[in-house]
């Protein structure tokens, strides 16, 4: 019989052990750091029904479903009726909706699960990828206070996972939509248009955003006073002077800088670190989805990753499936994509070692007492591997190492006698031996190192 | 525009948050038993390419495939070329395969996703279920002194779950097979059928599994034997002596001896409690896949249950995939399925919550001082929530009990002042001033009563 090539769908992330522990580690960071905040978890099916998944947005995301159906359907000619997610935004929608009575507003969960697009695989795309949202969502309304917690969260654990220095750069769509609306621009649709145009600022550059904007009815001068407004730098205090200093009477602005001046307070009640966050009016987020607050992330050292850690405030989580009002804001890591990213780029730091010890087989007759001595270390809250099978001792070193594992233990009758066994560190190749009594302390100190 | 009703797909298990705290405890527990005993973590995509899944049995698997497809290849009228998993073990076989120069042997994997069966949801069949499988695989050999550590695991995780009496009914296939051949039954696919029969002893009951196998060919005598045999109770000394007294000089039957006998050792070598495993030699395990020890884990009070970990030895795991020999054993817990009868049986113990403390909003002037203080009670290892709307005390307090969480924290300014706060325990209504300096200590006491 001929062989069947092993080999993963195109697109796809599926990681050795060592690596697969760097980014379950990963994850795990994310998930501590939304629950210390009271974030609760949620997790829904991988499949959505077609009329739930197919209402966002038609046009591109349409064509990236991945349809799902049995071989009983698929032969009895049936159309599918079931979807792979494509994000974690629509489970989230149809989620409060189903279960609005039974949940506590503000909703505060976090969900980290797999999303699916059936795209063509290419560098930087994949058709499947983890998310980790978070978001708070409202009943009628939500407190502007909510728009400052994310990002401190965010800041904790990009902290904990010690990808070197990051900026969360945030805006507010309210400023620039009430700007232009009080310089004339007062038709909704362009004024959305426009922000659209700055967002493509990084891509494509000044001149062409400013052709661009022109062309969408802006005056030359509207569109210098735009362009100067989103070129602004500095500090925070800097910043709202610079939008005070505008005077401009405009409610829509006039809540926009309300908001962003309460967020900056936040910020620091909240104890982020000054440098970590920055107020940037080129944020504009191509989604009208957003209405308020913007964010993206940016790794200072490696802006051309472009973010890592977008979202922002919208005005209505689930209109397509309840008629109740849900106002919310949201961040959400592309988990899969930071990974890959960073460990292209050898950022990410080495992880705590799942295995800690491998206690290797010497004398066959003393097999119970390394059972025993590994149920005992496990007690004293070791993570510990026995060999189970018989083979040489240096391959039992090499299979360790090759595991990633740090000490190995060794000991045959003439320790038993003595009351010791001999503790390995492989990296070193250096070898103790240890008094029972003492044993459980020198490995933890070993550990530590 | 009419609402499109907030739904899930049928036999999918969607919880909320107080329910998902639960589960996802169940699924941490399995994964720190895992790790504990030096098993490393492996994830592979949802789906595999179709030729990779629709190998292994044909048949009645084959017919529960989902296939998945993008709007893309479905207009242009492709046939699907990738399909969801149905287990864990197809995947492990490809992993295994695909990458073995990679991978240190014996490898010890194990995986916690969802797998999928496309059929009619009914009471205990659901089309989305999470597993825990837990596998070693040797290559060209694995000693068989694995075959008890998996169990020792397992007994390890379903106490901490504190989920009752439970108890591991354990046997090797190659008792009953080599019995068979020394009483005579030579031809392998009978043997293999008689086991099958067995398998279904508890279900349809001995007098139908008797009649079954002297269709099969058995002589009146030698079904009565069998079934003498499967009916035999005791604990694991009596029941070693009562296969030992029968002195069949069979090979196969002697080495199942030996390997059961060893396993005996083994467990006690590792502190498995003598309650928590059980020789049962009815236990057959339907599939011919398994080819010496096989497992079935039954909760003690209820059996109508069935098994909630199973599993065995297996002779070679990626046949399909490569030339390579690759033995193994493993155990999989059903944690969608085992999750739902506990809960349903409310056996499941209350967990640890997830968001410890409460900190609301009484003075808007004070907003600054309750970020800061979560900040501070975050950093000493609580998990805080900032109630940020201003709103009623007792809508606060509600909301906090109906997200599960044990204490509110509240103060205004003749607090500030006097250096203090007040801490709520809401479950009792109690309420009491605590010193800032006090404060973590009491909270700490508070939440382990």
């Amino acid at each position: 019989m001929s062989l069947i090539p092993p080999r993963t769908p195109s697109g796809t992330l599926e990681l050795l052990p060592r690596d697969q522990m760097v980014f379950q580690h990963m994850l795990d960071v994310i998930r501590r750091g939304y629950e210390r905040f009271g974030f609760v978890q949620v997790e829904t099916p991988v499949f959505e029904l077609k009329d739930i998944i197919l209402t966002k947005s038609g046009g591109e995301t349409e064509k990236q479903v991945y349809f799902v159906q049995s071989t009983g359907a698929i032969q009895q000619g049936h159309a599918p009726d079931m979807a792979l997610r494509f994000d974690l935004t629509v489970p989230l929608a149809r989620y409060v909706a189903q279960h609005e009575r039974e949940l506590a507003f503000p909703f505060r969960r976090y969900q980290i699960q797999r999303a699916y697009r059936g795209e063509r695989p290419q560098k930087g795309r994949m058709r499947e990828f983890y998310q980790a949202d978070i978001d708070v969502i409202g009943k009628d309304k939500l407190d502007p206070a909510y728009d400052a917690e994310l990002p401190a969260i965010i800041v904790q654990i990009f902290t904990e996972l010690g990808i070197g220095d990051f900026t969360i750069h945030f805006s507010n769509r309210k400023i620039l939509l009430g700007l232009l609306d009080a310089w004339g621009v007062s038709e909704g649709e362009v004024q959305k248009l426009v922000l659209r145009e700055i967002d493509k600022l990084d891509k494509i550059g000044e001149e062409k955003v400013r052709a661009a904007m022109v062309a969408l009815g802006l005056t030359d001068d509207v569109a210098g006073k735009v362009l100067k407004l989103v070129a602004l730098k500095g500090d925070k205090e800097a910043m709202l002077a610079a939008l005070r200093a505008l005077k401009v009477d405009h409610p829509v602005f006039q809540e926009g800088l309300a908001e962003i001046t309460m967020m900056v307070t936040s910020l620091r009640a909240l104890g982020v670190p000054e440098a970590r966050t920055r107020i940037n009016l080129a944020i504009a987020r191509g989604l009208d989805y957003y209405t308020g607050t913007v964010y993206e992330t940016l790794i200072d050292a490696h802006p051309e990753i472009g973010s890592v850690c977008s979202g922002g405030r919208y005005e209505n989580l689930a209109g397509l499936y309840t008629k109740s009002k849900l106002p919310g804001v949201g961040l959400s890591i592309g988990a899969s994509r930071l990974y890959d990213q960073l460990s292209s780029l050898e950022l990410l730091p080495p992880v705590p070692h799942t295995t800690q010890i491998l206690i290797t087989q010497l004398e066959p007759a003393l097999a119970a007492d390394y059972l025993a001595l590994a149920a005992t270390l496990r007690c004293a809250g070791f993570t510990v591997e026995n060999y189970l099978e018989p083979a040489k001792l240096d391959k039992q070193f090499k299979y360790a190492d090759k595991a990633g594992m740090p000490l190995a233990i060794l000991f045959g009758a003439t320790e038993v006698a003595a009351g010791t066994v001999l503790v390995k560190v492989l990296a070193k190749k250096e070898q103790r031996e240890v008094r029972r009594a003492d044993l459980a302390a020198t490995l933890r100190a070993l550990l530590t190192v």
